[in-house]
């Protein structure tokens, strides 16, 4: 009778829980992904996940909480796995293409892609893109940040604040290229000229 | 009797399904636009032109001939539109930025977010797909190579040619943002960056 609130059971089921939600969200990101924002329900997803659709609620009320809560299971992935790229970023002359490579990467893959298909929903979906807005905004100003960071760029020169915002902007345009076609040479070449422009971007500023 | 068949007929005939196409390609785009793929079938298309279902189908059979009509018409309004504002773009200094801006245009509005929508609803539906590549492929060869001629760059120079595409994927990327949140002020200033920037490259190459 003592496992019904005691806490050696208590544990294990907030454990479950949590691997409960992590499936939910694992499954919404693919979901997204291949089937788009118009195919990701409740239902689909639990299917996907192997959960019951009643658990998949008790965890995301509406359609709405799980996209949010998928679209910031991408962020925060992507962050994780920014941080951890951060440290290999070399030093030395080469150091710029690293980072342009590293914030094209960041806009890629099939996280990427789940979060294009949101964006798409989210564009004729009122309440659902009065929540995307903020959260893009965060991540916009966390990702600039880093970058800004890792070039130790001077934003108080003019036109800085812009080339890396520009970065931003192509990662995005090469990520949405990305979509129906990979071409990893073309976008290999053209991070290489970006970053030369990059650099003398912000020698210039110097 | 002679209205059956009759040449005095069958112009106004002719004129009168060119009208209907017309509006309802229109309306696809906007459907594209407001609802995305997934809400874009062939009846939703029809109600919204005021068109009947069966009209509807008598010019496109399926959904998948309506969709890559629509594409094709954004891609030749897009066209004509360039063709337009080529006339006006100045010479001298101002040149490099007016192009940019040109092209940071042709990838927003109405006609972007509709063709957003397709490569969405596109990259889940491979036979959708293998149909849009192709299209896609041409349109960014024929921007590529009115950029080219604009710009008077020459693309045997190493680089240039890289500095070219980056312009249309920053482009892109800037419509993708611009798809939640239009931050014009935002825009205007990475555009002016960009310009100054593919100037630098370019003369580089000289």
């Amino acid at each position: 009778m003592d496992t019904a609130s005691g806490v050696s059971d208590r544990e294990p089921r907030q454990e479950r829980s949590r691997a409960t939600r992590a499936r939910l969200l694992d499954a919404a990101v693919g979901c997204l992904s291949e089937r788009g924002a118009a195919g990701t329900t409740v239902g689909a997803v639990a299917e996907r996940a192997g959960v019951s659709r009643g658990a998949a609620q008790h965890h995301f009320p509406t359609r709405e909480d799980l996209l949010l809560a998928a679209l910031r299971h991408i962020v925060d992935s992507r962050g994780t796995d920014l941080r951890r790229r951060v440290e290999s970023v070399p030093g030395g002359p080469g150091r710029t293409e690293a980072v342009v490579q590293m914030v094209v990467d960041a806009f890629s893959g099939t996280g990427f892609n789940a979060a294009l298909q949101l964006w798409a929903g989210a564009a004729s979906d009122p309440a659902l893109r009065e929540r995307v807005i903020p959260l893009e905004e965060q991540v916009g100003r966390e990702v600039h940040r880093a970058v800004v960071d890792l070039l130790g760029a001077d934003e108080s020169v003019p036109g800085t604040r812009e080339a890396v915002q520009a970065t931003l902007d192509l990662a995005r345009g090469l990520g949405l290229a990305n979509l129906l076609t990979d071409d990893g040479a073309r976008r290999r070449h053209i991070v290489r000229q970006w970053a030369r422009m990059l650099d003398q971007a912000l020698a210039a500023g110097d």
